[in-house]
C-alpha cells in the first residue's frame, strides 16, 4: 500500500524506518471507481492525495457547460486543488478518476501533526510546494505562449503513458484545443 | 540590519538567540537607490530578498514597451521571480527599487546550507511558499473575474502605505487598467 509512496519520498528525503512507519500513518487510502469525484465545485478540498493506480483529472467547467481540464495526475503523482487546501475557501475544481484509482489522502490537520511527528518531511513539503510551483508556472506560460502542435508534444513528452490510455477529447481539453485541431495536429505530425 | 527578519521568522516559527545569529550569516545586505535594478529580464534570478524598508516592483515590458506591474514589495515582504530563483532559467521579469531601498539577499546556495544548518526553517519556506501560492493564486482569478474598481479597493486595503508612496501610473500598472481609468475610478468612489 505505502511502498510506492515511500519510494518516492526516498527520492526526496532520507526518512529511517520508524519515520515512515510514523508518516504512512496520517495517511487514508481510498478506493475510487471509474467517474467517481474526489472533489466538486463548491466544496474544500480537504485532502492532498497520492496516486497509488490509475488515473484522475481536475477539471472546472464554464457557464456553457464546457470542461477545461488544468490538470492529469497519474501513479506517483499527487492530486488537489492546493489553494483551496490552504485557504479552507470552497474549490472551483472537479476532481474525478478516469480509471478505477487508489489514492491515499492526508487531510489537513493531519499533515499538521504528520509534521509536528516528523519534521524531516517539511523538507519534503517544501520540495513538493516548489516543484508544483514550478509545474503550475511553466503551465500558464506554455497556455499563454507556445503553440498548440508545442503543448501536445510536450504533453506526451511529459505523460507518455497517459497518452495511450485518455481518450482524446480530454487530452484535447487539456491543451486548451478542439478534439478536430488536435486531429490535424496528429496527422500533420505523422506526415513529417 | 535583521531585527525585521527576526521578527518577520519569528511570526512564523521559533528559534533560539543561536539559530537567530547562524540563519542571519547567510543573508547579505545591500542598498538599492531609486531606480536601481536587483534584476533584469534574460538574468537569472540568484536571490530572494528580503525588505528591510524602501520598496521595489516587479515588471515584465511588453513588445510594445509598456511596463505590467505583477508585484510591489514593501518593508516587512519578500521579492524574487521565484520560477527562475528555483530553476535556474533566465527571468521574464525586471526587479527596481520605486524609492532607496534596503534589502537582505539569500542566494540558492547559502538558502541551501541555511536549511542544513538550521532544519527549523525548513517550515518556515514551506510556510513562505503556501503564502506565495495562495497569494499568486488570489491575483491571477482577481485579474480574470473581479471589475477594476473591486482590484483597486482590494489594493488600497492590501497596501495601505503604498498607495500614498507610489505614482499613481504604477498603480493602475499593477491593476491592468490605464491611469485615466484609474482617476475616473477615483473619482467616482469619492461621490459614493
Amino acid at each position: 500500500m505505502f511502498t510506492l509512496l515511500c519510494t518516492h519520498i526516498e527520492k526526496r528525503v532520507h526518512l529511517t524506518d520508524e519515520e515512515f512507519e510514523i508518516s504512512g500513518k496520517f495517511f487514508t487510502p481510498k478506493k475510487l471507481r471509474k467517474k467517481q469525484f474526489l472533489l466538486q465545485e463548491g466544496e474544500v478540498c480537504r485532502h492532498i492525495g497520492f496516486v497509488n493506480s490509475g488515473c484522475l483529472r481536475q477539471y472546472t467547467v464554464d457557464n456553457k457547460g464546457a470542461e477545461h481540464i488544468v490538470q492529469f495526475a497519474i501513479e506517483d503523482w499527487w492530486v488537489s486543488d492546493l489553494n483551496s487546501y490552504l485557504t479552507g475557501l470552497p474549490s472551483n475544481y472537479y476532481i474525478d478518476a478516469l480509471q478505477d484509482s487508489k489514492v491515499l489522502l492526508l487531510e489537513k490537520s493531519a499533515r499538521d501533526k504528520l509534521l509536528d511527528a516528523c519534521p524531516k518531511m517539511e523538507r519534503f513539503f517544501r520540495l513538493l510546494l516548489e516543484a508544483n510551483y514550478i509545474a503550475t508556472h511553466s503551465r500558464v506560460t506554455e497556455s499563454l505562449s507556445t503553440s498548440a502542435e508545442e503543448r501536445y508534444l510536450k504533453f506526451i513528452k511529459t505523460y507518455p503513458k497517459l497518452f495511450e490510455q485518455v481518450p482524446q477529447n480530454h487530452i484535447a481539453s487539456y491543451l486548451g484545443i478542439t478534439p478536430q485541431s488536435l486531429s490535424r495536429i496528429r496527422k500533420e505530425l505523422s506526415q513529417k
